[in-house]
């Protein structure tokens, strides 16, 4: 019995297997979602972002408790765009989520850059489908809200929580562009820390700022006080999550839209640069361009259209 | 009179209006560019990166102070890579580095993101050009040492030095893949707080790893704690950057070419990716793509295989 019919059939083990083949860039990942793209397209899937130390495992542990009671099944991708070298040393496994082994309902998983340029975002697009495929209905994205991915990880995603820590006095500012922008939903978490009030407030002014400045971004984002730990605060924010994600399936089509053209364009930028680092290391013509450059025979942006020119041709 | 022989008299305000075009991306600052390259090359071009809060803009203020007694002129550029939202904000302007409009040997602008994707890095590469062509001995890169870009940028100084403070919990391992890698100096700022010892330690600890995974990495990279604020341990750091800039200075071909091909490489992925970007709005092949993909007609990996051969076409 193959994998893909024993995911099918519910099997945990075959999913972890296909999970880790998907995670590694595997052709037998790759073909299976070839093969289970089709059916996908029922999960919700929500990213969950903020600055490390903002919470987002233990909101993630909560949301999961809340949703299973609820009868959904829940799958956690987090995404790890952290050095290998800082990763590997001193967090050990990334998933901070209580394990429920026990618990078919829940499945996790980590996905880290491992060094790599790029490719993360097809990547996790590729995990999403495999676990819509298998059923679960609510998928969460983690990601760390700072680097240029992120976004990209965002726009694959139904809706995007925001979470923040009061005290953390650049929390808000060491965000990336478009983070802000892009989230459907703040959390303030912590939030009975002082300050908490402050953040709340500030984070509701950048809230309509954003709405008036893009009138199709995050209008009407809400802001939810949380305490993870204590469990407190949960369920308006599930509550508002679900509502968001009955508005999505009343017209998926956009969000769909939408969706794929991100992965799309992640796809083809990802073969592109691939090619150009290729044909950079491997092109007479760039290391001439280069070393005229270096001795400052020619711009860089001369050497530019030049070796744009020869790809080209 | 123009422009150029106005920077050339040393004029600060036919600078500042340079600089002002090369940030803009105004037709005017490439022009400036591609005739003032040949005159740079001269500069050493350091990158201080480190996570918010770590101290950046105080070390740097120390070290401008160090190398103004020792005659040098010091350029800093600050790359601001985070939410024009929420920089615009609460940030305001984004430097903190001590104003010193009395002093022509120093010369400050910062850099924002401004929301857009990518190029940053070619941005940033022109500023040092422009500051290099101006007679500025030292151009410092601030950055933030998240994200993507960051990498990019490092890729256009000769050195890089990595700011971490302790107890910050998440620092080290909040770094995004490459940067620890790519440290050739670690500095622990703020030295008297608790954990300084442990974290120095966990640096060396990097340090010495790094060198043994990647005999071209930054192999010997010291550890120095300082506290930017009293001033302590700045003339050690300094003596040990001004050591790896007489290092590189002895052979600079080898540098050039490495930063002539980051920046050749940054900007052509720029073009070509928007190229993608225009072709995404306006390929109505790309918008078939999409809807296939998002009606499950199709896989996107398939679909991205159709759309590279027609842009290819």
């Amino acid at each position: 019995m193959g994998l893909l019919d024993r995911l099918a059939a519910g099997e945990v083990s075959a999913l972890a297997r296909l999970a880790t083949y998907v995670e590694n860039g595997d052709p037998l990942g790759i073909e299976a979602i070839e093969r289970l793209y089709s059916q996908t397209g029922r999960a919700l899937v929500i990213g969950i972002t903020g600055p490390p130390g903002a919470g987002k495992s233990t909101l993630i542990d909560a949301l999961i408790d809340a949703w299973r009671t609820r009868g959904k099944r829940v799958g956690v991708i987090a995404v790890d765009p952290t050095s290998p070298l800082s990763g590997g040393a001193t967090l050990g496994d990334r998933i901070r989520v209580r394990e429920r082994s026990d618990d078919p309902g829940v499945f996790m998983r980590s996905m880290a850059s491992r060094g790599r340029k790029g490719g993360l975002a097809p990547a996790t697009a590729s995990m999403i489908h495999l676990l819509d495929a298998a059923g679960f209905d609510r998928i969460v994205v983690e990601t760390v809200g700072v680097g240029q991915e992120e976004i990209d990880i965002s726009s694959l995603t139904h809706l995007t929580v925001l979470l923040q820590i009061p005290g953390s006095g650049d929390g808000v500012q060491a965000l990336k562009a478009g983070v802000l922008e892009m989230a459907d939903i703040f959390v303030v978490n912590k939030a009975d820390l002082p300050g908490a009030e402050l953040l709340a407030r500030e984070l509701s002014g950048i809230a309509a700022l954003t709405s008036t400045l893009q009138p199709a971004g995050n209008a009407g984002a809400r802001v939810f006080r949380v305490s993870a730990t204590k469990c407190e605060g949960i369920v308006p924010l599930v509550d508002e999550i679900e509502r968001i994600g009955e508005r999505v399936m009343r017209d998926p089509a956009e969000h769909a839209e939408r969706i794929a053209r991100a992965e799309l364009s992640a796809l083809i930028t990802d073969r592109i640069r691939a090619s150009i680092r290729e044909q950079t290391a491997t092109n007479p013509e760039i290391d001439r361009a280069v070393a005229a450059v270096a001795r400052r025979r020619t711009t860089p942006r001369k050497a530019a259209d030049l070796v744009l020119g020869s790809l080209t041709r």
